[in-house]
Formats: C-alpha cells, structure tokens, sequence
C-alpha cells in the first residue's frame, strides 16, 4: 500500500462519520464519482491477475476455473464503471454545467468507449486509461462543487 | 455537509491516486468494510426519505411511484449491507482473528439480523443501529490490521 | 393499431427472413435503435396504464398488485430506453460521426435525462418526449448509414 | 445485409412511429414473437462467431476473454429465445387457438428442445433450426391474426 | 404441521444422505419436480399472506413496505413455478413420454396458464389449482419412472 | 440410486401433500437447511463433472462451451449454499439457541468459508466437506426443533 493510501485510511478511521452514500436515481440527491472510480480500480486489479495467471500459459482446470472468474469480475466492473459514469453525466450535470464546462460529454463519452474496450480486451495500458478518463470526469464534478 | 466530512472530501482530491479497490472472492486479496458501511448509510437515506414521504399522508400515483422507488433501493441496500459485512467474515478473517477478537461471531451476526430487521421495516433508529453494527465489525477489521 | 404500423406487421409476414439481430457488445457489429424505441413505446403503454388504473382512485389490494407490477415494467423498461440508446453512443457512434453531426451528444443526453424521469414519475407527456428523443438519436443513427 | 432486409429498413424509417411495445405480462395485451426471433438470430450470430474464432485453434488469452463473452451471449439469448416463446404460448394463446392449430403445442416444445440444445452446443445447423422452429411458432401466432 | 408433513420431516432426519439435486440444463441428468412444487407452495403461502394484511385496510407505511415484499415474493415464486415446471417439459419430457402420456402437453399448459394468473392476481383459490396442476405434471413424472 | 434415497421417493409420492414452503425473509416463518443441502450436492456434481470432462484435457470448442456451463452452475450453487446457510444464521437462529448450542456460529463460518472455496477451486474431498459442514449446521438446526 502506498503512503498516501496509508495516509489516508488513518483518515478514514479518524473520520468514522463519514457520510458514504452510494447516490441513486431515486434521487437521493447525493453524488459522487468513488464508485466509478473503485470499479476502474478493480479493472485494473483484474488486467494485472489475468496477465499474471496467463503469462507462462495455462496449466489445466484450476487455472480456467480462476480465469473465468476473473474474467467475469473484469466484465461486472467495466460495465459498473461506465454505469456509475453515465448516472453522474444523466442525473447530476445539469445544461447549466454542460455549459461552463464544455468538455463534459467528451470526457464521459471517451470513458464510456474506454469502459466497453475494457470488457472486450485483457490490457493494462487501456485499463489505465480507463481509470484516468474516469478521474477526468471526476475532476469536471468536483469543479461544479468549488 | 459536516466539517469532518468536508474535510475527507479534499483529502479525497488531494490524493487522488488513493487505491479504491471493491473486494471480491477471485480473491483480489483486497478486503474493505467501506461497501458496507456505504450501503447501511444508504439504508438510513432511504428510512429518513420515507418517513418525510410518508408523514402527511401519501397523495396518489405518483406519490406510490416514489414509494415502491425508495422501498427498493432499501431492500437492495440492506441486503447488500449484509452481503458485504459477510464477505469480510468468510473470506478476510481467519481462525487467527476469531481466536484474538472474540467478539467478531456476535458483531457479524447483530449486523445480519439489523440488516433483515432494516428490509422488513421502515425504522430509523434501527437502521442507525445497523450503520453501529457494521462499524463495529469495521473497527474489528481495523484492529486486524494496526 | 394505426394504419401504419399494420403496414408494417404485414411487411413482416412478406419478409420472414428479415435480420432481427440485437445488439450487443461481443462486438457483433450490427446497431440498431430498434430496441431503444420498443422499451420507449413500452414506457408509453405502461404510464397510460398506470393513468388508467389510478383516475378513479385504487380500490384494494388487487389495484395494488397491479400498479406495482405495472410500475416494474415501466421502471425496467425506462431503464432499458436509456441503456440502449447509451449502447449506440459509446459503442457505434464514432468520433468521425459526432464531428460531422454535432448535434449527437445533447440529443442522448436528453434522451438518458428523460428516461430517468420517466422513472420517477408516471407522466404521459414526458413518456411521450422521451419516445421523441430517442427517435432523434435514431435519426442520427441513421444519417450516419445513408 | 440483403435486399429484403434493406427494404424492410427503409419502411422503418418511412413509418417512424410504428407501434414497437415488447409484451409482457402485466399484462400490456400485445404479443409479438419479433423478440423470439431476434433472440434466435443473435445464437445464430454468435455459434458463427465463434466457429470464426475457434476454428484455426485459440491463442492465448485475447482469444479466450472473447470465446467467454460470445459463450455468455448465445446462452442468454438461447434462454431469451426459449423464454420469449414461452410467455406467447402461456400467455397469447388460448384454448380456442390450440383447437383451431393443433400443432401449437409441438411447435412450441420443438422450439424449447432446440433452445435447450443451443446452450449446451456451439452449432450451426442447429441454431438455424432454433430459429425456423421459433418461425413456426411465429406463423402458427399470425394465423390467429388473419 | 400435519401428521403426515411431521413424519416426512422425520424421514429427513433419518436418510440425512438423501441426494437433493437441483436440476439444471448443464445437463446434470437429474431432474425433479420439487423445486416448482416449493414455488407453488410459495405462492400460496404469499396470497394467504397478503390477504390476512390487507383483510382490514393497509395501515401506513409499514403495511406497506410488508406488502410489496410479500408482492416480490409472489412474483417471484410464481415465476419460478412456470420456469421449473418448463424446465422439466423441454428438458426431461422425451416425445417417447409425450406418446405414452397425450395429456402432458395440456399438463403443463395449465400449469403456466395459472403461474401467471398467480402474478397478476391474488387469489388462493387459484394458487391453490397452480399447485394442484404442477403436481399433476408431477404426477406425470413419476409415471415415466414407474 | 442408493436404496435410502429410492425409500424417500417413494414416501414423497406417498404424501403428496408435503409442505415444501421455500423460506423467504418476509418473514415467512418456516425456515429449513434443505435448500442448502441441495445446493452443496449440486457443488458435488458438478465438480465430479468438471473433473470428468477435464481429466484427458480439453478437447476444441465444445469442451468449452460445455466447461463453462458447468462452471457457472458450480459457482452460482457454492453462493447459494452459502446464501441459505446464513439465512438460517441471521434470520432463524436467536440468541437462545446460540446460548444453547455455543457451536452455531463456528459451525456457520466453517461452511461459508468452505463455500468460498468451492468458488476458488475445483476440489471433490473439499465440495463434500462443503456438504458436510453444511449438514452440521443443519443438525443444530434439527436440534432446535426436538
């Protein structure tokens, strides 16, 4: 774990309070790019087990039964990623938004396409790219709430 | 917002490299009591919604629409609080654990059945317990790691 | 059923054969916006139903059973609306198309915002434009095929 | 994409307000086997793909992240397809038709048999007797109507 | 419990390694009616249920939300009665059964027919014929292994 | 068929009237460790299958179709043989029975980790002892009834 994440699960600790709602459509008025971002991560987590579990080959059973298990997490998440992203861009920003930040729905739309490449390819590079597409929307959220 | 939260918040932006992986049974290795707190605290967004929805009165259609709509997301978020608080119970805590923290069998299980009390009813100061139980179970998480 | 749309069943019986492929991200190559205005369409019926159900004021459990069944449907189905018109934007739109039809974005995104009200309400009108705004992003689709 | 396919493309967008509803079991009062067939056109679509994919031998993990994927889209839609004609004849046909047609019930259980076997085997000839059978079905439904 | 419900249970106990099988499509070889006999019981349970709430009016919002569970869980069961009992016909049922046993295909017929009058209604007269006409599929069943 | 299971056939087709209510947390009040049992033996089964298929190795695309199918029957029963054993742990057991039978919670633990692991792992020695762990709970269960 790095520091800064060391840093900041003392944070988390510290803060036991922390309001953590996971936004919805019912509205609950409440929302935040984590959960984009945590299935981002967890794309990523899976490139990197699947590379190293296929890198000398596969060695019978097990090792499928573990592939596709992977593979099914990959999967889930990537379409959670671009799911969370689209309940920001659909519920969140407003006209009001689009308009003073004119780079909203290419920064959506690129991680929309980067969360279907994810599903349909086992690479890191790309899964990477995901995730930051996805930051890049975050930051564009956290800029409505400055 | 609270002054606590507010300040996770920028520290949320200042680090934004922080590794928010979900966890998942590959395994990934990467274990958390953040989904289950998140999700107990949506169940306590949804308790207070409807009760504010409810208090006078439901008037007509769409007021049911939005009823069967927060029911729900409640009933999916209580399950998942339990779901999540159980994934760190079978698959994070070894024998080694239950033999240093005799109180994690009962913290676990008060937060399952706070969980099943949280679908079966609209009541706030239990689902207030619920959000305790879990970060009961979460403080024993912690201190597996110190 | 519209004179119309009783062409068009009878073109169905001519042409058996006709390709009736879904979409999906595999990638089969074949988009449609078929599906996108069906679970619009469905919306529609779904609210009308909803209207009819509750104007004189719901009498027992049998009306209950029943608005909450309609209620799912038009829940899934607005649902459904916006994550196949979500499918044409992030996986066959490309940024070629969006250069030479600039108008691509804002009508999605009109289309996705509708298709979350529509879940939280039980509104003709609305039902009714957010079948209009996807059929504009068909529109689209197909200028980018002629 | 053939001539009869081309022609019926352009009746769509020449009636752009054709009636699309899916059936469901509220029940909506329109029943179609358009979903059916679709469903079987997508096994057919995906058994190609993957005798594509499979037929010089798979390599490596590329190949088997795609395999997965096109394996869990013919088994949803094989099970759609099944389902889909399940609910028109639970649902559409009534006594008076299985008098009338009397070869209704085997004509649907052929189709079920044949969907069952679309899961459990990746072949061609057999997807394309999936969908003839579901034709079968579809004919014996127009018949009611004429 | 009744007498009779009582010594099964007891049967149970002594023949703990009785082999309990769901069947699936895989195929596993095993198949049984049981599973949408349990729906069936299911249901009834629920209509029972759902009168004895709503038998003197619904009493705020705690009836309510007991309500759209008990709800869910028709559905839910209701569903999965027609599916299992369907289950058993494409997959168990061979056209040798179908001609020692004509009264099969009406058999199950009547079976669906009723699960889904058990969606849209709630009646325990009805509920109590879906049971009546799986266990006649049941019984048909048995026959094939006498 | 052992000749134990073949006695209980016969005792089911000898009660037809056998209550065989699924237990829901409605609550509906009648809980049974029966659907858990039946889980863990589809577990078995399909690891026996799996390892059948697999032990001369893979052979071309079928092999797959047919692996994969299976792997998904054994994952999807390994969740829910955990999923109804902790449904007796949160919704039936009290703390009575808890005080009273002071193994109930290792009993519970041991069969949601060995569920885990029947996930992981293509393992027959460890798919049984699922089952068996399984049944020690549902002795305690018995035990509570006596």
């Amino acid at each position: 774990m790095s520091l800064s994440a060391r840093a900041l699960r003392l944070a988390d600790r510290a803060f036991p309070r922390r309001p953590a709602h996971a936004h919805c459509d019912v509205p609950c008025g409440i929302y935040d790019p984590f959960d984009a971002l945590q299935a981002a991560d967890t794309v990523i987590s899976m490139v990197t087990k699947l590379n190293d579990l296929t890198e000398g080959g596969m060695d019978g059973p097990a090792d499928w039964n573990t592939f596709t298990r992977m593979f099914v997490v990959k999967e889930e998440h990537a379409e959670k990623a671009k799911h969370e992203t689209l309940i920001l861009w659909s519920d969140y920003f407003t006209p009001e938004h689009a308009a003073a930040l004119p780079e909203l729905h290419e920064a959506v739309w690129a991680a929309t396409k980067l969360g279907t490449f994810a599903k349909r390819n086992i690479d890191l590079d790309k899964a990477n790219e995901l995730k930051a597409a996805i930051q890049k929307v975050a930051d564009i959220f956290w800029a409505t709430k400055a």
